[in-house]
């Protein structure tokens, strides 16, 4: 019956991380890291990657406040052209748990990770991620992120946050450090 | 000698996370529950905050990997006008003990939180930061949060990123959730 989240008279509201600059999965990651610390619980979804393990690691240790699942290939997944089956399937099975998550009663917070990126490569569609909005708890906060966010989403969210990467590291166009990016 | 940090031959950078928006400390965050995820160690001092438990509980989780210091008095710090000698003695005792982890050689990412504000509030000069970053090992991290990012700090800096809000909570002027915002 959601009765310790309930009990806290909680509203959630939308809020999307986007723009071109670093910190939008790292400031969800955060997100979840504080409210763990108020035991409340987030279901962590990432789409597009699959088998990082950086994130995973440290995360079990925060079992059972943060929950996270990839619903990528392995890697992480740069479209370029149009996507391959594969990959819209994954997308697909990915809305679809974080939306039994959704509805689980059992987090508070539920991340879409990189769902405007999949988006931007049409391995999902606006309406679908519309849907899934429609069907939020009161009592549940949702985080998009990801570049590309569209204005479709920009429009629906309560709270947008653009992260712009106004100056670049003098090393850019070096890997990204196991760590610190990945 | 710091052998498990240099073994990678990581090389660390200045990093900015400034602007009005949402994300600067939970960004700050979520890197250094990343670089758990890898076995690094992060020091985490959060400047003009004092007892604000919620990040403090799960960080604990993380122990060893994440120590966490609050500097400020209980609360979060608003200056209006000129700051208390309280509060300069506070910061400045802040910036030495992360003077003291830059040096340990225990830490691969130092986090100074806040101290864009404490600079702006004047509890810090911004010689004292350049001072403490001209003492920077290059195999660690730097992460600078906080609005108001001096342009000094940000010409030093390898990467700055703006977090800008774009579109505010219909909830505006509502307190912080705990768990969310705090």
């Amino acid at each position: 019956m959601r009765a310790s989240i309930r009990a806290a008279g909680f509203k959630g509201t939308v809020q999307v991380y986007t723009g071109n600059g670093k910190g939008k999965t790292t400031a969800a990651l955060g997100l979840a890291l504080r409210a763990a610390g108020h035991g409340y619980r987030t279901y962590f979804g990432q789409f597009m990657k699959g088998q990082i393990y950086g994130e995973l690691r440290s995360i079990k240790k925060l079992a059972p406040l943060i929950t996270l699942e990839q619903f990528g290939r392995k890697g992480f997944l740069h479209v370029t052209e149009n996507p391959a089956e594969e990959d819209i399937r994954r997308a697909t099975r990915g809305l679809r748990r974080c939306l039994k998550a959704m509805l689980s009663e059992k987090y508070r917070i539920i991340v879409l990770d990189e769902i405007n990126v999949a988006l931007h490569f049409k391995l999902l569609g606006e309406k679908d991620v519309h849907s899934f909005l429609n069907q939020r708890p009161v009592d549940v906060e949702v985080i998009l992120t990801g570049r590309y966010a569209p204005v479709s989403l920009i429009r629906r969210a309560d709270l947008v946050t653009e992260m712009k990467e106004t100056k670049h590291y003098y090393r850019k166009g070096l890997a990204a450090r196991p760590g610190i990016e990945k």
